[in-house]
């Protein structure tokens, strides 16, 4: 077992490819050596090192030996001795895992100082205000990283020496004022500590390399892996490289670049830098960088050099470089290289650039782009030039930016959006009764509920910015505004948005449309090539049919017809149905809404020319279409003639313990046969008017919450049986399909059965989720949240699709299914059908389709690239967005 | 395919085991001609023929001339001709399937009447009147039931001739009067038919067999086979016999005898009969019978031929016998023998003596016992002596008889209860609010609800006599009664519940004690030497164990722990726990019932001695500890101190839209994990209490709620800390197991996980077949009736287990679990346990044991042997109660 990796002048052991063992630092530091770049040498610690340290709980036998060989072969190729007095070695150590990765041990420079050495730097850089400013900095960053010493105490004397001494800034600190500092610090440390400062390099370098691979385990960096699914076991790579200096006068500079803007992707070069600096400086902001072609004036030979590095480095990784670079006395040192971070705008162009420059093909350009990062093209957004003033913060629900003025009340929201004023619904928490008001609203904002509540589903389903839980905002009860932090912001006042980001912004904040650029639609085509999965999206009505099929949807894999019922006057009707005291008037009220679900089908399929339309039958209890508060009872009896303890006797009867497990779905179309038969005339009706005018109509008509094949045999009897009746009234004949909604676990223990009397069958992953795991989405928020942050689950199965029990479940179906159905069509219409690695499984176990938000469908379609790429051997490896 | 079997004179075609082909009548009949007894000669037309006539909509090809050869061999050896007018041959035309079925067609006696043939009967006879009466029955039941003209113009017609006539009984009528009124039926039938009588005999014959072939699809034989599970394509045989008449004077009789006495299984001979009279006139109930010794007096031939007849039968069949005879010229005729219908406490009995006799064994004993009918003889039933005036019908939710006054408010349940007073809660329906009210009562009605109604659920668990959905009444909304047709029944007015019946009566009906015979425990211990599956009881309480275990339960299988927080004073410090503001406070409060808690668990231990006590932890959500009503929760906020705003937030904030699916179970234990400390300690503490007091305890501690093997794994850690604390503290260890209920279908789908860390699973099949079919059984009421009476579901699937969904779920969960660990020991403990179908699946998928309510624990056991017993081949045959 090899443990340390050694780089210098054009020869290295490592390489490009060995991240794993060296970590994305160390192994660019040997690529870039061994193309011959000017990189400081040194070597590079393993992983492996690492994890049998965290493993063992001491350094692993061997290691001590490798780090002391390596050492002096550094010696030898820099000339100078670790720790001697006369002209010493100086080191830095720099963590670096396989991932780019916040809260481990970042940085020590100048590691190899003592009172010795310091005279040494001194003499050979004729320079000691120089050697002991490297001094200071070396004392307080191992002070604070290693020895664990509160930063700020080093900070403070730093601060009371410049007062005592008149001055304002570091640089004014003259070497006599440093060393009384150095013997300050040192005795913070020893206060501290309860030890002396090591003077020993040897010790210096040892404390350091364990505070690197201790740092593996901070909380912030197991937090920051456990949310981002970093396998725990991976480990830090430690970077030990000779120093060189940026900081040693007006020819020497440290610097940041980027090979492309990565805010928009364009070709130009791009970054900052500090004239007699070292990197610590750009960070603390002390002196403001100088923009990267100033360099060319001041030290145009460096600049010259890193324009040509840069090329270099980019045709070599094929992609955005981020680089680090120094320059002492006039010469430049490269000190990183890395794949740059990028808006998605920026990925979208830079991928489509380089293909166009024959660096990378498009299948490389599509496995680079994650899926998820298209949602930041797919709405609007702040304007990135618009100042702003944070109010709120809140989870981040649904996308898109918006502002309007603050409303509380749904009912307002509607009035005020009816005369053309744009409001923000701002409520304690939403729920079904608040609907026409999020629809009236530009925005929604709650103070309660995580992103499976209520007001996150339908705002995504909506399409609309949303903002969930912002706990610190307080809904007044006399609704007069919402208060935070005290300060009471009124209703009618302006708030905007930002749901891409989960913030509450102060004021009317102009935000931007997206654009969706050219490069855009040609990844999106290079994609489609790839995918085999078809991508249908969810809509209800003609226009999130319309903007769906712009986003590139095959189809429409769930269209609710939920809305046709509550939407205007149709609710009376509805509300008349559930009163009538038989079937006869139950038909009578159902009667008014037909030609108007008519006339919807009608535009979804005009909308959808050519491709499919999936019908759910009408799913929600009918408790869901009356009020439940004691006042709009009263109110609706004297409106329906009734008297109101009749329609309270009513209301409680349709009360319902667990509504979710309640007289829903099929069993209400069971139970109300007339209900799905008025559906079924409307689709066929509406089917048969749009073929003849020409429309390619593919209706599919769902039944929902199917558990047994006989509750689907006997809804479909009554479709077969009412399309027959139009076909023959009209003369007309239209092909149509009739499936099920797979949402209950018996349905996938039985899918063979049911598959006898079904076409095809669409998972509704919501709801089944729901049933496997005996989790109410509703109710979750008091106790999910903790189960996601404490890794019970890794994920929110709400969000990505539990693929051990609910996926189990699916594979099971869609094995029995087909077993009794060859050509069985499935596919998913769960919001996971948006979810990128829920696409991805949904391709692995052979799914048709999958089903999302209109504005998700680009993400859909593009995991489903991924997800078949993956499957021929591609490794998918996006950018850091 | 022969259609026609005969039998005649000591020689049968058939036999006793051709039933299926034959029918029960055809086969016995066959039977008993074969061993000599003098059974009139006839044919038997098969169930084939039967189903090939309702699959074809005619009569099979073959089956007239077969049935005309029949008919010539039996005019052959009754030395007479069929439609001879002479010396006509009449006959009997009978149906009978497989198994004995209402509903169907019956009997038609003296077919082969006309006008001519009458006076031949009347020459042979000597007797005119005898002929015409014959004939006038004729007419009349083949009217009836062949040509379906309804029966009461007949009546009409006979009671006013009678009247008329000045006379009172149908055998005052002389022959012309009976010729009259032959004259008027037959007007009768044409005015209803629109056709004369046939005359023809064989129209006659023909027309009666197509009557019996469709009568096996009259609706109420429909209905009677969807609820008894008979299979829809047996079909029923025609039994065409020659006439013997019991009616041809004073040396002519005809009756029914049991060969022991069906009512109490005593070895006595049984039996009543009318001299001169047909077997009609027995069930018409003209004449009172008479007892069958008295037979000995008036045919004392016959008599000691029908004694020696019955013994032989019994010895022959070896069980008891239900057999119809006639005497005709004190001549005795068999015309049928069947296993005799008896009591569930005969049963038992009979089935034990013939075991006793030699006749049977034990093994035949155990499988001729229906498992449900024991249920019978578990619960104090009404004085079967005592007068009975019946109020108001609904389901028999839950088993037993009791008397009590009218109470309609739980607390007053309780008030009255506790001053001595034997109440009866009638609600609408009842909530868990109720429960206390429940307990306090001695048996509970409702208005509302089906089988799994909260009411049938919570009082088949309690044992107590409920009633539910006794439509007909209305509990006064003032509280002050309930009304029934009307009538109104005060509160405090005595009524009897009689829960095995579904029937409630009026005043203080005495019942009786259940007497467990000799006969029942030899029974039940030969079951328990066949049965492999363990049986155990669901028990709360040391009362519940102690009856678990006296009807033979080997251990609990769910102790729950609900009661020990809702119990007395302990509810207020589990509210004090819920407002707490933070662990400590809710550390503090549950400390207040630890100890209570520990007692509890010390009583049950010592109550189970020697055997496993399955004890879970914490199940309901902590909404149900507080109330719901606005002036209940204003009283507990000064109870508690705190003000109702603050409650009411409280209560506002742990509302569920979906309790069934929300923070309950393990999920509670892991967000409090303080609860389940609290219970785990109470558990060793007195596990070890017990030891040392030279108790044999097992607990089994049972996590609830279980989906994701990491919420075990937690709760486990807890426990076994708690437990290695409590054995530090005392020096004593105590031996235990961890396990969990599988009561999700992700816990099934992942239960090879979940094993690793579960010594064991218990199935908790209630709240599995809510998830698996979504349905809950709270609101089941609006749809599942519907469901399981149009066939939906074959079964109510919280009764007896949906093998196909459910089951199958339960089966990937016990291979996979075992798959894991190899010596898992699974069992079942919802209500399922204690149903004799599902406790046949549970043997059947390998089980380990089933757990059920102590009133069911021998129901349980007699399953099991029956299961085990089918296993090997055995045919289960219970007689019927």
């Amino acid at each position: 077992m090899r443990y340390v990796y050694f780089f210098a002048d054009g020869h290295a052991d490592g390489n490009k490819d060995m991240k794993h063992l060296l970590g994305g630092k160390g192994a660019n530091l040997a690529e870039m050596t061994r193309v011959g770049l000017p990189v400081p040498p040194g070597f590079t610690i393993t992983t492996e090192a690492c994890r049998a340290y965290l493993r063992e709980g001491h350094l692993p036998h061997g290691l001590r030996e490798e780090v002391e060989q390596a050492l002096r072969q550094l010696e030898s190729v820099r000339g100078r001795r670790f720790g001697d007095p006369q002209d010493p070695l100086l080191v830095s150590v720099r963590s670096g895992a396989a991932l780019s990765m916040p809260g481990m041990m970042d940085t020590i420079l100048n590691l190899g100082f003592n009172d010795r050495t310091v005279t040494g730097l001194a003499a050979q850089a004729r320079n000691p205000r120089f050697a002991y400013d490297c001094y200071r900095r070396f004392i307080q960053m191992y002070g604070g990283v290693v020895l664990r010493v509160p930063r700020e105490h080093f900070e403070q004397r730093l601060q009371a020496k410049k007062r005592a001494r008149g001055v304002s800034h570091d640089t004014e600190l003259d070497a006599d004022m440093l060393r009384e500092l150095l013997h300050e610090y040192r005795a913070i440390v020893r206060e501290h500590t309860g030890h002396d400062f090591p003077d020993d390099p040897q010790d210096q370098l040892w404390g350091a390399i364990e505070a690197v691979f201790r740092s593996w385990n901070t909380e912030r960096a197991i937090h920051y892996r456990r949310v981002h699914r970093v396998p725990e076991d991976l480990g830090t790579a430690v970077n030990v490289q000779s120093m060189v200096f940026g900081n040693l006068g007006e020819d020497s500079a440290t610097g940041v670049a980027f090979t492309r803007d990565p805010s928009t992707g364009e070709k130009r070069f791009f970054g900052e830098f500090l004239l007699n600096a070292q990197g610590e400086d750009v960070v603390a902001g002390i002196r403001d960088p100088l923009p990267i072609v100033a360099l060319r004036e001041r030290l145009p030979q460096a600049y010259e050099e890193l324009v040509a590095t840069c090329r270099r480095l980019e045709e070599h990784y094929r992609d955005l470089q981020d680089l680090e670079f120094t320059v002492e006395h006039s010469r430049l040192y490269m000190l990183q290289t890395r794949a740059g971070k990028r808006t998605a705008q920026a990925a979208v162009k830079i991928a489509v650039d380089l293909v166009d420059e024959g660096l990378i093909t498009p299948r490389e350009a599509v496995l680079r782009m994650a899926p998820e990062d298209l949602v930041h093209l797919l709405h609007r957004r702040i304007d990135p030039e618009a100042p702003v003033e944070e109010l709120a913060r809140g989870l981040p629900a649904s996308p898109g930016a918006a502002a309007g003025r603050v409303v509380l009340d749904p009912d307002e929201a509607v009035g005020r959006a009816e005369v053309g004023d744009p409001v923000i619904l701002v409520r304690q928490e939403t729920s079904p009764d608040d609907f026409h008001g999020m629809v009236a609203a530009q925005a929604i904002l709650t103070a309660r509920g995580g992103m499976t509540s209520h007001a996150a589903v339908v705002a995504r389903g909506m399409g609309k910015p949303c903002v969930v839980g912002a706990k610190d905002i307080d809904v007044d009860p006399s609704a007069q505004g919402f208060s935070i932090h005290g300060r009471l912001v009124a209703k009618g006042e302006w708030i905007t948005v930002d749901g891409s980001e989960g913030r509450v912004l102060v004021g009317c904040v102009p935000t931007v449309e997206p654009q969706l650029s050219e490069e855009f639609h040609r990844l999106m085509s290079w994609a489609d090539e790839f995918r085999r999965l078809g991508v249908r999206t969810n809509a209800d009505t003609p226009e999130d049919a319309r903007r769906g099929r712009a986003f590139g949807a095959e189809g429409i894999g769930l269209c609710r017809t939920e809305h046709m019922f509550f939407e205007g006057d149709r609710i009376d009707a509805v509300r008349e149905m559930i009163l009538a005291p038989d079937v006869e008037g139950r038909r009578r009220a159902l009667a008014k809404i037909q030609p108007m679900q008519r006339a919807d089908f009608e535009g979804i399929f005009e909308a959808m020319d050519g491709y499919p339309v999936t019908i759910r039958s009408l799913d929600p209890p009918l408790h869901e279409f009356l009020p439940a508060d004691p006042r709009e009872i009263e109110s609706l009896a004297e409106k329906m003639g009734v008297t109101a303890d009749h329609l309270r006797a009513l209301v409680e009867r349709l009360r319902e313990a667990n509504p979710m497990l309640g007289h829903r779905g099929c069993r209400l179309g069971l139970s109300h046969p007339e209900i799905t038969e008025v559906q079924a005339r409307a689709i066929f009706e509406a089917a048969v008017a749009s073929q003849r005018r020409g429309v390619h109509v593919y209706p599919e008509i769902m039944i929902p919450l199917v558990g047994h094949v006989e509750e689907l045999r006997r809804q479909r009897e009554v479709i077969d049986r009412v399309a027959e009746e139009v076909f023959g009234e009209t003369g007309e004949r239209v092909q149509y399909w009739v499936g099920t909604m797979i949402e209950l676990p018996r349905a996938c223990v039985t899918a063979d059965a049911i598959a006898e009397e079904a076409e095809f069958f669409s998972f509704g992953t919501n709801d089944l989720t729901q049933t496997v795991l005996g989790i109410s989405r509703d109710d979750a928020g008091t106790f999910l949240p903790f189960y996601v942050e404490t890794g019970i689950y890794g994920d929110d199965p709400f969000q990505t699709i539990d693929e051990e029990g609910v996926g189990r479940l699916v594979e099971i179906a869609v094995r029995e299914g087909r077993s009794a159905r060859q050509d069985l069509k499935v596919g998913i219409c769960g919001e996971h059908g948006g979810d990128p690695r829920s696409v991805i499984f949904c391709h692995r176990i052979g799914l048709d389709y999958v089903s999302c938000s209109p504005y998700r469908v680009p993400v859909a379609r593009l995991a489903a690239a991924h997800a078949a790429l993956a499957e021929v051997g591609e490794r998918i490896e996006a950018v850091a967005v």
